[in-house]
C-alpha cells in the first residue's frame, strides 16, 4: 500500500536508497498502530470498528477512517489515517509559516517573486478520539503526524513531527491522570528528560478554552514543528509515544466502564462534550485548516465531535461537588508526575 | 434607564436637543420589544423567562438576558439585550473596517498616525435564539442592533444597522417558510420594495455552513452596516421587522408544538442542532467577535447554543424521506414570496 503511494506520487528518491525515507517509516508505523489501536479498544467492547477508506479526488492521497458508534463501551470513536500530497499554494504556504518556521516559498530566481507553483509537500498522520459512554471513564484523544516538502529539483526543503496525546475526563481520579501522564513520560524520558515537562506544558497551552479559562481536560503531551533531532530519532520517539498509549488508556477504560453512573452524571459528561465541541470548532488548527481547506474531508475531521452535547444557561456545579472539583482542575493545571 | 446610561458616559450631546438621539430611540424600542417577545413567547409555554441581569465590569454598560430552559414547548431560549459603549482600540478598529466602511481611525494631526485613544463607541442590540422542543417546530433567531462610533470633539463619526429574522427547522413545512417570509418582505415593502429580495439573499449567504454546502436553515432577512437611508427612517424600518416576528413564528409553533413525533425524530432535530452548533462557533461573526473579546459575557454569547446537539458519523438521510427533503432546501435555497 505504501509502496503503491510512493509510485503515484512523484516524489524524490531517498538520499540513501539502502533505506526507506521517512515518510515510508511513519506511513508504515500509523498504519500498524491503527490495526493494534482498534484491536486493543475493541478487547474492551463487544462492538467492533468499521473502516471507511476515502481518496481526495483529483487531489494526491487519502485515508482509512475506522470508526465505531454505539458500541457497549465506546458511545463514539474513530482512528483516523491520511496520507496526502501534493501542492501547497504560495496563499496556503504563508498561512502555514506563522507555526512552521522552516517552510519556505522558493523563489523564481529571475523575478524574485515566489514560483507560483507553490511547493510541493507530503503529510500522514493518525488522528483518534475516543468518547466512551460511561461519564466516569475519560474522552481520550491521540495524534501524530509528519511533513515535508521538498523544492522542484527534488532536494528537501523543510520536515517536522507533531501530535501528542491527552485525556479528557468527566470526573477526576487522580490515579488515572497519574497513569496517563506517567508512562508517556517514561516514552519521552528515553529519548530526552527535557521532552517530558516541555510537551506537557505545550498541551495545557495548546488545549486551552481562552474565553471558558479552563483547559480542555487533564492534559498529556503535545507538541508542533518538532526538527530537533536527527528524524530517525524523532519517528523512534513517536513510535514509543505511540507503544505509551494503551497501556495509559485501556486500564483506565477497564476499570471505569462498569461504574455505576446517575443520569444527572450523564447529564454532566454531555455538558463537558460541548466544552469539547467549543475547543475543537474554535481552537483547534487542525479542524480550524482542514474545514476551511477546499476537498478536505469533512466527516474525517468532525469525527473528534462527541455522539451528545449539551449547553445549559449559565450553568456551574455545586461548590464542594465531584463536578467542582472536575473543573478546579481544569482553571489550574497540575503536575502528575515528578 | 436609558437615561442613567446617557448620564454615565459621556455622550455629545443630541444635534437638536427637542428629540432623543438615535442610540436612545433603539435603546427604548429593544426594551420594549424585548417585553414584548418574551410575553408572546410565554402565551404558549407553562414556564416563564427569567431575568439575568449583568454589568460589564470596569467597561460601560451592560444587559438582560431573559432566559427560558426546559419549558413544556420551548426546550432553551434566550432573549437578551445589550447596551455597551467605551473605547475601541486602533486594533479593534482595524479588525471591524473590513465589515463597516464607515469606521476610521482619527489621526493626530501632529504625527499623522492613528490617535492611541482609538474611537469611543456606543452599541445596543437584541438578540435572541429560541430553540422548541418538538421537532417539527422550528428553531428562531432574531437579532437588531444599532453601532455608533463618534471623534474626541464629539462630533459624529460613523453609524449604521445590522440584524435580521430566519428560522431554522428541522422538518419542513412549506407553509411555515411562506409565512415567514412573507410577514418580513411586507414589514420591508414598506420602506422600499427593493430591500426584502436583497435582505433574504444576504441570509441565505450570510448563514451558510461553507463546510457542509449547506444553508443553516429556510432563511429569512439579514442585512449588516446599513446606513443607506435617514437613522430615524432605518429606525423604524427595524421596528416594522420587530412588529414582523411575533405574527410570524407564534401560530407556526402553536400549530406544531403538539404534533406527535418520534425518538427517531427528536434524534434528528439533535443532528440539526449539531449543525447549528457548527454555524455559531465557525461562522457567525458576532460569537467569533464576542468570544476573543476580553471582559465579554461568555454565557449571553453561548445563550444561542441548544440543551442537546448530536454527531453521528457519516449521516446521511434515506432518500426520499422527510429528512432528506431538509437537506435538500439548505443545499438549494427557495424563493419563499414572490
Amino acid at each position: 500500500m505504501s509502496q503503491q503511494n510512493s509510485d503515484r506520487i512523484e516524489m524524490p528518491a531517498p538520499q540513501d536508497p539502502q533505506h526507506l525515507p521517512i515518510r515510508q517509516q511513519m506511513e508504515a508505523l500509523i498504519r500498524r498502530k491503527q490495526a493494534e489501536i482498534t484491536k486493543g479498544l475493541e478487547s474492551l467492547d463487544t462492538a467492533k470498528f468499521t473502516a471507511d477508506s476515502w481518496t481526495r479526488g483529483n487531489d494526491g492521497g487519502g485515508g482509512t477512517s475506522m470508526v465505531i458508534q454505539n458500541g457497549e463501551t465506546f458511545e463514539k470513536g474513530g482512528v483516523n489515517v491520511s496520507v496526502v500530497y501534493g501542492q501547497l499554494s504560495p496563499a496556503a504556504v504563508s498561512a502555514m509559516k506563522h507555526d512552521h518556521k522552516n517552510l519556505k516559498l522558493v523563489e523564481d530566481p529571475s523575478t524574485g517573486s515566489p514560483q507560483a507553483e507553490g511547493v510541493k509537500f507530503f503529510a500522514c498522520g493518525l488522528s483518534m478520539v475516543i468518547h466512551p459512554h460511561n461519564p466516569h471513564a475519560p474522552t481520550t484523544h491521540l495524534n501524530y503526524r509528519y511533513f515535508e516538502t521538498w523544492n522542484p529539483d527534488g532536494t528537501p526543503q523543510a520536515w517536522w513531527f507533531g501530535g501528542g496525546a491527552d485525556l479528557t475526563p468527566s470526573y477526576l481520579y487522580e490515579e488515572d491522570a497519574e497513569l496517563f501522564h506517567k508512562n508517556h513520560k517514561d516514552a519521552l524520558d528515553k529519548h530526552d528528560k527535557s521532552l517530558y515537562p516541555r510537551f506537557k506544558k505545550w498541551c495545557d497551552e495548546y488545549f486551552y478554552i481562552t474565553h471558558r479559562g479552563e483547559t480542555r481536560g487533564i492534559g498529556g503531551i503535545f507538541f508542533d514543528d518538532y526538527d530537533e533531532k536527527d528524524p530517525q530519532e524523532i519517528l523512534k520517539m513517536v513510535e514509543d509515544c505511540f507503544d505509551a498509549f494503551l497501556p495509559s488508556y485501556l486500564p483506565i477504560v477497564a476499570k471505569r466502564k462498569d461504574t455505576p453512573y446517575t443520569p444527572e452524571q450523564k447529564k454532566w459528561q454531555a455538558i463537558r462534550r460541548g466544552r469539547y465541541v467549543e475547543f475543537n470548532l474554535i481552537y483547534d488548527r487542525g479542524t480550524q485548516f482542514g474545514l476551511r481547506t477546499p476537498g478536505s474531508r469533512v466527516e474525517s475531521i468532525l469525527m473528534s465531535l462527541p455522539e451528545h452535547a449539551s449547553w445549559l444557561y449559565n450553568h456551574h456545579p455545586e461548590p464542594g461537588s465531584e463536578e467542582e472539583k472536575l473543573i478546579k482542575v481544569t482553571t489550574k493545571p497540575r503536575e502528575w508526575v515528578h
